[in-house]
């Protein structure tokens, strides 16, 4: 039977921030959620294209060309080989939608830097 | 510069059933939204698979092992090859994401087949 994913539901079961779970695949695609704060590392996707979703609070982008803001209820797509440092003034949660294979701080290794993702 | 889609937006900009419209596009995969209501036909999708979030109402699927109910702030992924009935009893507003080259009714060709999405 095809399980209903409620997203409310799968935030309750952790607290890190930056730290993306897996709740669905599409295809080769992953069904992200992340709850984030404060400042990411700026970094590309060469060949992946990046879709955020907001479900509370407001998530930031710094672009070459400026800053936009998402807010609940708003996407935006970041094109492959498009930098962004992604932030969020305050705890900020989101749907992520991106291939299986990308790498999430791009070619930047942090101490954020996560090699697998866990499933919740 | 990265647009930000508000989807409450776009749906004001629609009234048309069963219509998908691509509000973006994530690699070779389309971001739609759909307002629905009353029947659609069953069909099945043998090579993609297919995510439905409800934004509003309640989005129903029949398949062959009973029924699921999704709602507002939930999400289901219907699996490549699943045969799935959708109907919402009243109206309701959802995002899809799936592959660019899915056919919206699967092989079955109703009145309700579109082979071409508006973009808006």
């Amino acid at each position: 039977m095809i399980k209903v994913i409620n997203l409310e539901d799968k935030f309750k079961r952790f607290d890190d921030l930056w730290s993306p779970k897996i709740v669905g695949r599409l295809d080769n695609y992953d069904v992200k959620i992340v709850k984030t704060k404060g400042e990411f590392v700026r970094h590309d996707h060469e060949d992946e294209d990046e879709l955020f979703y907001v479900i509370r609070g407001m998530f930031s982008l710094e672009l070459d060309e400026g800053t936009i803001d998402i807010r609940p209820g708003e996407l935006a797509i970041v094109p492959k080989g498009t930098m962004h440092k992604p932030f969020a003034a305050e705890e900020t949660w989101l749907l992520v939608l991106e291939s299986s294979k990308i790498k999430h701080t791009g070619d930047v290794v942090t101490d954020k830097t996560l090699k697998e993702f866990e499933e919740i």
